[in-house]
């Protein structure tokens, strides 16, 4: 399966041109964005919370506290909604009503279950930790079983998602092109910053290579 | 008021320690961030979206196409779920458990009204264009009647919201502390590129004042 075949594609009234199916696009933006944002009902309202995430081909992992609400609510096997969300850029355009911002989205819903065999969520863990920092499981301390057994993953099948992307330059009606006012994307861009180095990590211990290099990928796609 | 009195605070079961009840840490969260996400409810089922937002005073504005689900369902009376998250840093100890990542965000909960009065819905379109870019209103061209028609505009004030931050470097156990790991944090920043001037400006306009400053500010700040 390449692609979507979803319910959502009903779901989607406004700019039906910015919306994008193809597993490929959703899951480059999956795959870049940190954070995602989980909405899920209790008692009729919603809440919607950020948190971590990793995608294992097709599912989605999530971490939380085994008392966290989230993830007592995934375990239920209810259905969560997730949206996750890239700004790459303020969209001036010469009237108030074509400003904008370019953007790439993704919402994405599924209903998940607990990782309970011990070796599958290790496994989890490594991907967790090395979908933060490439590199990083072989070299940090790895979790022993209460640290294991205080941390609870759900695992989410991707069972409906799409991308919604908008790109390039405003989109001004033809009257207003002439009008002397500058329009124009400005680019937002996520970077990283000089490591900090902790006061405990010991003086002879300098930032990894795999963590400069992490840096300077992140810093030339972004 | 100067602190939100919220029944949040019993929803809050994880790191006590990481939330902040006073407006000025909400607000300043809220102003900070350009995207928030929004949780509603149809038919039992959680749906994510995010959208732009500007606050004024205790109030939270979105606006949409008056035919978007949300706008109708904020319309209905129905309460909202809001999360705004900033990304400040990942966070790398000795020890995978203690991985983290820095943050700042908000989650907020609110019943909002549509915006009627054809005056008052023009002020909130400043405000919303002066959020996005500061003295874009005076010279951007001004909505017309039937494109202040085609968008609604809800205010939501804002009954409950909390902050939850985490800043600072890893926090590893002092068993761990003597490990041969480099441990620190990675700032993440997020930046604005040099502006792509749209083909149809026109060439005998520069990129305005205004737009030079927050780009300035924007990268001198985050």
């Amino acid at each position: 399966m390449s692609e979507f075949k979803v319910t959502v594609r009903n779901r989607i009234k406004r700019h039906p041109e910015r919306s994008h199916f193809d597993k490929s696009t959703v899951y480059e933006i999956i795959d870049e964005a940190m954070i995602c944002h989980i909405g899920f009902v209790q008692e009729g309202q919603s809440f919607v919370i950020p948190t971590l995430y990793a995608r294992r081909n097709d599912h989605l992992l999530l971490h939380g506290a085994t008392t966290s609400r989230l993830i007592q609510y995934v375990q239920a096997g209810n259905e969560v909604s997730i949206s996750i969300a890239i700004i790459d850029g303020i969209v001036l355009a010469k009237s108030v009503f074509n400003h904008s911002i370019n953007y790439r989205s993704v919402v994405l819903f599924g209903k998940g279950a607990l990782i309970t065999d011990a070796e599958e969520k290790m496994r989890a863990l490594e991907y967790f930790t090395e979908r933060i920092m490439p590199g990083r499981w072989m070299e940090a301390r790895k979790p022993v079983a209460n640290e294991s057994r205080a941390t609870s993953i759900v695992s989410i099948p991707i069972a409906e998602a799409s991308a919604k992307i908008r790109t390039g330059p405003p989109g001004d009606d033809s009257e207003d092109m002439g009008l002397p006012v500058w329009a124009g994307v400005l680019p937002v861009k996520q970077k990283i910053g000089e490591p900090i180095t902790a006061d405990y990590t010991g003086s002879d211990i300098s930032v990894p290579a795999y963590v400069q290099k992490y840096i300077s990928k992140h810093n030339a796609d972004s």
